[in-house]
């Protein structure tokens, strides 16, 4: 068994770093407080006797050497960047969870045939520059590296001139490394697994997802002096909008979801119709047909909406990712630890995105999830139990052993 | 008649202070931008001989003196703030159009007993700080000067801190000015005059406004991982109001308007669904009964929607005037002004609210409009031509005149 206790304290010590304002964290990707966390990490690591690289994406991989020198490397990863109001846990747990495994490892002074790496991605969150897991697509070869650094956040920052402002450019190139085993360690951001009263999700799928990026033009304009029927009125194009993407979620139950999180209004006063309304609809689901399906009505029926109304319509998909299946003989791995340790256990579908979900791409893959309460997530009030997170460590340690070969 | 290429001049030279990004101008109150456009007033007014007074909330009042010390002095206002993105014209015309009206006096060698004081308030818009008329609220008696002072942009900043900033706390009392009668002339802002081939609106009323300031608190939940029937979703409350709104509006036609100009989602991130949502629904008609009813419906429906989505709701009024009469002989001065001048016109109503509106509230008070383009306004490509802007500017020449006699 891992060191619980260990694992939690190295938690509320990260979670000093990037304070939310309400308890939990605000440690955007490529700010100062992301580049203090990594430090953090680093000490620990080196102290571990791991090395560290990092590559042109800022990603970091701490590695503990294997016995067999030609053995490619189990990675167990996860990331240190969170949402402006993020908990403690998302993300931070698997990469914190991955150090102890290895320091659980020197206690027992376990040597295994393939090195482990534990891997912190840079921007998964994608809260500041979309699309999520961002390194982690390059890494898989989704996304090209220009294209990662010409993302820009709300202010016109771009990711690549951030990434050298917090001087993380590292010198690897992105996806060199080949992976013998990806392995990632989250929370359930999900109601699931506490409901029915579970201590691991095994997760065999993750849910597919779109983030189509609308950007509505209206006609700028009074807000008292322009008569009804001479608008042009952004806003109340995107309102249907809205209520269209909660329809067509309803539509695909169970098993779909779709939101709007982002929302911005130009010029954003108070007595001027919008000249622009820009938001960013996210849908998902497991079933690839449906995915196909629901991004397909929304954009028609956007468009009908918007034509309605006069007002102009375009589209960007900021984001994507199919629904992924894990490899089954690393999920039956999982199982198979949780079952040995005799943890309660199902299987589960994620219903967030994961940098594993593009490690899958270039590697067997899969994840294991603990509860967290109320099934919360990116929301500072984020919680999970000292049990839960260390019920789910162990199943990682006992996974991650059997694959790299004591 | 009155010079009017000399006006349209200063129009022109204003127009470069505070530039927009599309041919119009942002010089919002309060900034460096707003403090560089008095000066060049002051400037102007002094090279006519006028003497300025500051109140304490900046309102700048430029003096020409009467022969009657006894008389009170008529009055001449508007503002020169302007939207984010805001015209040329707006509030701009009134104010320079009133130091024409003076210049005019001056080259012909007028004297009035009634001295004329040409007046710039600050914080007309209403954009940067609301209410809108923020300062010729608190010289009606309308808002206490503690309120004013406290009022926040955006980002935080107080008007009282940002009045002290750019330099422009005058020492006089707010509001112990007395007005033998109060004039302003304002581009139309609607599509009346121009489709109706008028050249002067003779304004005998002004709309009544609310403005409703919603917070929405949802709870802040992962847009993938969350179940749609564990969503507390403040930004589907929200696009439910704004259909609603819309339908409030067009059941009250004609004669009413409504409509959302500013928003505001938290935390703004693509994968959170909002955990507050902030926006102001603006609603305005001539008719009170007709302004009570749309504000208690949209409020009682408001909360309808909330309750059924399990999302909190608070409304502040952030703004608010009651439909106003102007003064009946005022109103015949500037409708025989057009007819003895040769210009066409026709009465209106104000869609826009003014100052005119609280200064009615202390004086006799009346506005004279000229037709702008396509009825737009709030919007950079706002636009009048110079004929319009001098004749209407005639106009108020020759009804100012009437009542500061000769
Ligand atoms: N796990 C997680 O919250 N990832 C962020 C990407 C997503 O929106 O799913
Ligand atoms: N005239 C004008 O645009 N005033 C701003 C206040 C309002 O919204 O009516």
């Amino acid at each position: 068994r891992v060191n619980g206790d260990r694992l939690w304290d190295m938690l509320m010590e990260m979670a000093k770093i990037g304070p939310g304002v309400a308890g939990g964290n605000n440690r955007q990707t490529l700010t100062d407080a992301d580049s203090e966390g990594r430090k953090l990490f680093q000490t620990w690591c080196e102290v571990e006797g791991m090395t560290i690289g990092v590559d042109k994406m800022g990603t970091m991989f701490a590695t503990r050497a294997g016995t067999d020198p030609e053995a490619l490397p189990v990675y167990i990863g996860s990331h240190l960047d969170t949402q402006p109001t993020g908990g403690k846990f998302d993300g931070v747990l698997g990469v914190l969870g991955g150090l102890e495994v290895v320091r659980s490892m020197n206690d027992l002074g376990i040597k295994t045939k393939h090195p482990i790496v534990v891997t912190n991605w840079t921007n998964e969150e994608g809260a500041r520059f979309a699309p999520a897991m961002l390194a982690s697509g390059v890494f898989a070869g989704v996304h090209s590296i220009d294209y990662a650094y010409a993302r820009k956040d709300p202010e016109g920052k771009t990711f690549g001139d951030e990434l050298q402002r917090i001087g993380w450019v590292g010198d690897e190139e992105v996806g060199a490394r080949k992976m013998h085993a990806y392995f990632e360690y989250h929370i359930e951001q999900g109601p699931i697994l506490e409901a029915e009263n579970k201590q691991i999700g095994v997760v065999t799928h993750c849910q597919g997802l779109w983030w189509l990026e609308f950007t509505l033009t209206g006609r700028e304009a009074h807000t008292g002096s322009t008569p009804m029927n001479m608008r042009v009125n952004a806003g109340l194009a995107m309102a249907r909008i809205l209520e269209m993407v909660q329809e067509v979620a309803m539509s695909e139950q169970p098993g779909a979801v779709g939101g709007v999180g982002q929302m911005f209004f130009t010029p954003n006063s108070r007595n001027v119709l919008p000249g622009k309304v820009v938001f960013t609809v996210d849908i998902r689901t497991p079933s690839q047909e449906k995915l196909d399906r629901m991004r397909a009505a929304i954009e028609k029926r956007a468009a009908e909406i918007c034509e309605g109304l006069g007002v102009g319509c375009s589209v960007e998909a900021v984001g994507h990712f199919d629904p992924v299946t894990f490899d089954p003989t690393l999920v039956g791995r999982v199982r198979g630890a949780a079952e040995r340790l005799g943890y309660s256990h199902m299987d589960v579908i994620s219903g967030a995105g994961h940098d594993a979900c593009w490690a899958a791409k270039v590697a067997p893959a899969t994840m294991i999830m603990c509860p967290c309460v109320g099934g919360l997530s990116h929301n500072e009030a984020e919680d999970i139990s000292r049990e839960w997170a260390s019920a789910g460590c162990d199943v990682l340690f006992h996974a991650v052993l059997e694959t790299a070969e004591i």
